[in-house]
């Protein structure tokens, strides 16, 4: 009878602190029993590449995308203060210190609480972003999945 | 006796892959017969600009942000990995070879989907944008119009 | 028995412009009779923090971002076109010369009308800010309590 309630976010952002403050809140309304969608967009695909590097077969342009955007959680850059890769250094220097919880452990964290982690299909084409160089037991869709469950969401978020 | 369901969007940031987010989720929620407005406020209003000079009367600052800011969705720059300029270019020719649809297209495919654009009539005012300089069939409100449409909102972002 | 409609607002963004959107967004909502929490995280916190000095004890990386970090609504810069400072500059002149509201009187009124503000105790310890940095009469809280208001909430924003 009781319907869980629904939250969504979409990670457009391929920021660290963003992406965190996603996973924060994702991480949250798990715990309060929501149902959860991370829908991963443009640079919020960068959060769930894998750390290495898997050879695939690309063009030019996917090529060079690839080699520019971040490998992954751990590898992303913050939206202010990035000071040329310092920024990332400083703050999970005083994650550590605060026993926070650093950002490919939050992913971890919301996979073990089954939130939804979904990549964007369109704009993996577009990036030339490749399944093999994702996390793995992710789910792969398009916007009119995230709709389908943004519209029944309590809480949308655009991050 | 149904009701249809609503979606807006703000639509604040001035960057062409942020725009394509928000684009791409309005004609995606159209397609599924949602009522859909996008209220353009601050950088974003510049998505709504026509791509040729207007001559208007203006004073000194205002023509300073005219010239400063993107003449049109097609002008706009990247959010990450804009490169001076490049970055921009990348995108649209990887849109091109996948086919995707870049984002002046994606602004006529909302219009002829009935999506509501609406130009923030505080913003236009700050930076000095005229109704002549934005494209034709918009509407023009200001915060209370777009609370009025969220609060009976299904899906409401903040892009 | 007729409910309030609830307004929720996560500010992350450091950003004067996107801040003034927050406040434009949160105060119309209250005007109309919403119940409105701002929930101030990250880089939003500096939007809270006083203008003076504050002396309190602090660990050295936290002093450093203290000092990195604009002391207040007023310091705050541009999401675009800031211009090493020169931006913020030409939209207060701008806000003024169109009897707009600057930032720090936007807080005011949110104040006023009873928006309920409120840092996030999370990024406050790691960010190293302390309650006798942050502005009077705000609310101290998490991301529980955060999502128990979204949940509710008719219209929520991340920002």
């Amino acid at each position: 009878m009781t319907e869980k309630k629904k939250t969504t976010i979409v990670l457009f952002s391929g920021d660290y602190d963003k992406a965190m403050a996603a996973y924060i809140i994702a991480n949250g309304a798990a715990a309060y029993d929501h149902e959860v969608t991370i829908f991963h967009t443009f640079w919020g695909l960068n959060a769930l590449r894998k750390d290495e590097h898997i050879p695939v077969k690309k063009g030019f342009m996917e090529k060079m995308f690839g080699k520019m955007m971040p490998k992954g959680a751990n590898k992303m850059g913050l939206s202010k203060m990035n000071f040329a890769g310092f920024g990332p250094k400083m703050i999970k220097d005083i994650i550590k210190k605060h026993n926070a919880v650093p950002l490919p452990q939050l992913i971890e964290m919301a996979q073990e609480q089954e939130v939804k982690l979904v990549a964007c299909t369109m704009t993996m084409d577009l990036l030339g972003l490749k399944q093999e160089e994702l996390l793995d037991s992710i789910d792969y869709a398009g916007v009119a999945a995230y709709l389908a469950d943004a519209e029944e969401g309590n809480v949308n978020l655009f991050i």
